[in-house]
């Protein structure tokens, strides 16, 4: 489905940039790279991970905008909105990329990119059916040409399913295996005078409730037994 | 809350990463950058935009690891996760984002990020609750420094609730404002010899189909009855 997604670079400056947006396609899975009158074609030369080159080499260059999109059905536009009148519709990236996801599911979009400098032009968003916004900072707005193509194709990736699945908490101890870990540190304390005669039972509570709060997980508990037995050795002897 | 949060790069090796760092933290109103051995201290001159400049004079520069998270009550790593043994929880950047969200609630945190080419070592990542990874691609795992912080802060400050909003659909043009567009245009086709007095009527509902499946938007009716007038000016003429 992704493969119906074109991103389009418009007047790109600094080939690093370009390179940059390359490297994000290829971490997210998407390989349709299109340049309109890039400032510099050694672009191809551009640094980017190894493994992101094959999307430099099969990049399209055109002359115009309208032909870069030409084949697209939705075409849909990066903006930092400054302080220009938008004549289009403004979306924020997280309803964004729900939009294009559910476009390229029937059809082909183009997701463009202005340059480092400008943006995209006036005359570049009247080609667009609406545009987006990455939720920056008013005051800060404007971003990193490859920081911009990476977080929009993250957002395009990224599942909403993902954010519920975590790592289950871990199996804690079971009471019997605290018990045995207070028993041991009790008799260390004890060989070692941590443990006064006179307050020794109040203490043996405090250690008790100090082990069980340590939230141990069920799989360190050998290894705790194991370093308490060798320190009781040690204290034995 | 955002502001409990704490950006580490380790061991970064090129000014360049770091200055994009400090605008991605900038974009998104994130302000403690920390530096751990970092390969060029001329990092300050890193080029960066300018309203990020006063992340990288603020960043802190520290000897170690252990010494740079120090005040710090939850350690989360970034990782691509290649073919070393991980020893801590992993989970994917979405559900990572909330569960640092929900402990800033209440807690600082520190964020890691390792270097441009070896990532955090496994001596890093012991120091951490547990890892973090951006879902790119397990063929092309590993992002560029500045790419990485830019999505993680992303996700901190994306929001679901504002996937769900949307421009509402441009209110459609009434029937009789159709019925307005599809008699003007028909005048005007009838001038033109394009309706042939034998099938006029069979036309006549040809064309108010064709532009009612238009999906006009109301406010540009106006637009398209001024262009149709004058072409029927012209066509009489």
């Amino acid at each position: 489905m992704f493969d119906a997604l074109r991103i389009v670079l418009v007047s790109p400056r600094n080939p690093l940039n370009i390179g940059a947006a390359a490297r994000a396609m290829s971490n997210f899975g998407f390989t349709h790279l299109r340049l309109v009158k890039p400032y510099d074609l050694a672009f191809k030369e551009a640094r980017s991970a190894v493994r992101s080159r094959y999307i430099l080499e099969q990049a399209q260059v055109f002359e115009s905008l309208s032909e870069a999109i030409a084949d697209c059905t939705l075409i849909a536009g990066t903006t930092a909105v400054g302080h220009r009148e938008l004549h289009a519709p403004l979306h924020r990236l997280e309803a964004a990329g729900q939009m294009i996801t559910q476009h390229l599911a029937s059809g082909s979009a183009a997701l463009l990119f202005g340059s480092e400098k400008f943006g995209l032009s006036n005359e570049d968003m009247s080609h667009c059916n609406w545009l987006l916004r990455i939720p920056t900072r008013d005051e800060h707005g404007s971003m990193n040409l490859g920081q911009a193509v990476s977080i929009c194709l993250y957002e395009l990736r990224r599942s909403d399913a993902a954010a519920e699945k975590r790592f289950d908490a871990p199996q804690q101890a079971s009471s019997g295996e605290y018990e045995q870990i207070t028993a041991l540190l009790l008799d260390v304390l004890g060989r070692s005078g941590y443990i006064n005669e006179r307050t020794s039972k109040s203490t043996e509570l405090k250690i008790r409730r100090l082990v069980r709060r340590l939230g141990l997980p069920g799989s360190d508990v050998e290894t705790w037994l194991g370093i308490l037995r060798q320190v009781l050795w040690k204290v034995k002897g």
